[in-house]
């Protein structure tokens, strides 16, 4: 294409939203009039699926359940008054407890203000508040926030030890619907412990964020914590960001939640315009479409060219990943749908696998995310009258440019400033951008069978565990793996059972292990 | 395959290291015999090209270079006297330049003992040393590192407010070979000048880590800075870890380098033995033939199930990407390499996209990195017996199962501990399986000439600003974007000016722009 042509390309395709101040480019997508014309159809299905869902249709049919994110900023549509004041009166005791806590009026006994906050969570009780910490949060923010969103012990004592002076002054939130995920469940028991150890009250710094009767709250309510939110039946966890699972964390950070919640309101407004090229989110969904050819046969490549934007791409990662990626169609058909997503930040990433993307396998598209401000205040001039942030600015239009002249395709999306406003605008684009794409391809995307077949497994080998234990610690004798597994009558996991044994060991719990390691079969094993 | 057969399968290709406690499992890899033999011709080149490699052949054609990461290991193996003596004299030197600031014995002027290390570098100069400190650097370490890796004022500015209170004790470590990368560069200047506003001293508190007569070297002369310590031209960024580009921060955190290199050293020696199944890095190689057909067509997943080798997945981005992924192979023909790789850890992206890896698109292959220890000292139990860290390596075992029942492949790599001597293992395992994979598939992993292309284009770009703002500046009345483009003869560029425009305005930079965002060709240009 010409240069002239491909202006007027840009042009043709350009969206402006005036009142966030943000493009979406997709003109350096190779589809054309006939593609989007084929697609016509699929989109006008989605424009009607988005109506059904946002009137609280049971979008996810599977657990009977409604997909209300888009009422959090807008409770207003919520299907029924219940719905919208359980929205406002979240809201309204998140603002008059942060309140409290960054006025001193709520402190723990014997603690003064609030220094910290400790997040307990997981999956989508993480990714977005570690998203919009690394975002939003200032240098000098009333409270700072460590996370602990896993259940490894080494980093879990690190995070705490971290904390180890300021237990007294520091709030946990504990993240989980149901109270039930056990790295959660594992986080808060081993942060009691700690706090015990320490000779500090633990209730009097925790708040639950958990479903209404679920096993964390009645743990919370019995030991009288200090507040507990509510998380919604009808609010997905990779969609929770805007509700108390993120607003709590981001208000106690001093990062401004009304603006957060009004960007995504008005973004929501605008990808709810059921006419392709006046809607941004259908505008990204068209492009993942024509690049994955949609199956998904394309990575989704996430390139921030802002320092502040770097776990955006960790963010998407589970948005769409988790949304997208599944085994069957709402027909029931096998379709082993996806999208890989992955990115880090511009122009650091030009440094590490953008060699790869322009010369390499071409299995990916980019998404640059361009930020048109540079900093607060001015900026020194580095050379030939250029700043650091012409640099920057300079490295995504070359990378750009690099790409497409290689024939790869990429998508700019641009804003003004990463600002509270902007990120819950990002936000809620990418989220109808994922209810827009499921809906062209037709699938659930607001389950996750998959991640219980991983639980489950999990849950398995705890079991086989114990057997283990309880075979070898009762043995007189040292066994084989052949001996112990027919013992416990588990000759069919054999091998589960020898990595169990070689954890026990190494860790010097009840179990040793003696022989070569490298003949797993001659080992043996017996009780220490 | 039968659970017999599968274990028979499991040990066939377990490979141990008895020295450093290591394993590595590609039984969960669906490859057969018939293609390992089809394979093993292949294999012995590779085992050649080690030796040629290691001898000091000119392994980067392109560029003209030797490979010599290796020798830092095992100086012994440099082709010369020269080379060996640069190699320990050094090491030498880099230790005793850390004794001396952390005994206090060298400050700056008017500064206590010096507490922070400001890394300012990008790319290799940056990844390395952000894996390693996140793997290895404890609490309590005598200095803590920050890092600018990138050219972005607003990244910039919220690191240096972190340390504006120690600057007098922060070392500033300046990390380029040629002096040349403007990133860097570009980090080097702001520094400076923040130095300055503060009214302290750059020179006493800079470090270069540049070549010998570079640009930067010149700058360190003459301005009298704290220390320089050399890159090599024979070292590529992406495998300088173990070169003073990664020793000296690590060292100055107070993490075993002498360590670090023996495990490296140990490694290397292990995957140089030429013989499939006896070589670790071999091992790898094959696996990742196997899964992408030689042609990158699945991506590397990296899960490894501990907190602290959170990074590890973004130095393995770089390491093989920008290695593996060519246009070109060494014959000269078209050949569109490389393997995509992401990843952050486990069991946290559990609940995060294996939602998707094992139900969506099978276009992937996932790298298991199990840590057998959990924590030091004891663990408390949480549930029937279980530990944290039982949960953690039921996950891992669990999803790994999980995947492989759904025809999923994978790799599991083993290690007693996250140390130094084991960080150094891993990375000498990945740079020997890059050198072998591309040894495979025939490709120069030592240049990286994709890199150029977008580094030109953003020249150029600068250039092209400069035009905009002289013509801007100097024209009495506002021009169409047209009128701009022909008036200095770069009407092909017309977008590209727009891009500059804009961000110039945004900026409040000599430049306005007024009219409806949403319609470019009508905006008018003009001078503040």
């Amino acid at each position: 294409m010409d240069t002239a042509a491909l202006w007027q390309r840009y042009q043709d395709w350009l969206y402006y939203h005036p009142e966030l101040e943000l493009y979406v480019d997709i003109s350096r997508m190779g589809f054309d009039d006939a593609f989007v014309q084929r697609l016509a159809p699929k989109f006008e299905k989605a424009f009607e699926d988005i109506k059904a869902i946002e009137a609280g249709a049971i979008a996810n049919p599977d657990e009977g359940r409604m997909v209300g994110h888009y009422w959090l900023r807008n409770p207003d549509l919520a299907p029924n008054e219940e719905l919208k004041t359980d929205i406002t009166s979240t809201l309204d005791k998140i603002k008059k407890f942060v309140k409290s806590v960054h006025s001193g009026e709520i402190t723990a006994p014997g603690g003064g203000k609030f220094t910290d906050i400790l997040s307990v969570g997981i999956g989508g009780s993480a990714l977005g508040p570690q998203f919009v910490a690394e975002a939003l949060a200032e240098n000098d923010a009333p409270l700072n926030i460590s996370f602990i969103d896993n259940t490894d012990p080494a980093g879990i004592d690190r995070t705490l030890d971290k904390l180890k002076d300021r237990l007294n002054t520091t709030l946990v939130l504990v993240i989980s619907k149901s109270g039930g995920t056990p790295e959660t469940r594992n986080g808060m028991v081993e942060v009691k412990n700690f706090y015990k150890k320490h000779k500090i009250d633990f209730s009097s710094h925790a708040i639950a964020i958990t479903g209404i009767n679920s096993k964390l709250e009645n743990v919370a309510k019995s030991e009288h914590w200090l507040n507990t939110f509510p998380m919604y039946d009808w609010i997905g966890g990779r969609t929770s960001e805007l509700s108390a699972v993120g607003l709590v964390a981001a208000c106690l950070q001093g990062i401004n939640i009304d603006a957060m919640l009004a960007g995504a309101k008005i973004m929501d407004d605008a990808t709810r315009v059921p006419e392709l090229k006046q809607n941004p989110a259908a505008l990204l969904a068209l492009s993942w479409y024509y690049s994955g050819n949609g199956k998904g046969e394309k990575d989704m490549v996430i390139l921030p060219y802002k320092d502040s934007l770097l776990l955006f791409s960790r963010y998407l990662q589970q948005l769409v990943m988790e949304s997208i990626g599944k085994e069957e169609d709402l027909n029931g058909n096998k379709v082993y749908q996806g999208i890989a997503v992955y990115g880090n930040k511009g122009s650091t990433d030009q440094h590490a696998y953008v060699q790869q993307l322009r010369e390499g396998v071409p299995n990916f598209f980019a998404t640059f995310i361009e930020v048109l401000g540079d900093r607060q205040g001015e900026s020194i001039t580095i050379e030939n009258g250029a700043t650091a942030g012409d640099f920057l600015s300079g490295f995504l239009l070359g990378t750009r440019e690099a790409l497409y002249s290689n024939g790869r395709d990429s998508i700019t999306v641009t804003i003004q400033d990463v600002n509270a406003r902007t990120v819950g605008a990002m936000i809620a684009l990418y989220e109808r951008a994922v209810t827009i794409y499921a809906s062209l391809i037709n699938i659930n995307a607001y389950h996750q069978p998959g991640v219980e077949a991983g639980k489950k497994a999990a849950a398995s080998v705890l079991e086989l565990q114990k057997k283990v234990v309880d075979a070898v610690t009762t043995s007189e004798s040292a066994l084989t793996l052949d001996n112990l597994a027919s013992k416990i009558g588990e000759s069919e996991q054999i091998e589960t059972i020898y990595k169990i044994v070689r954890h026990l060991d190494a860790n010097g719990r009840s179990i040793k292990l003696e022989g070569n390691p490298a003949k797993p079969a001659d080992l043996k094993i017996s009780r220490i």
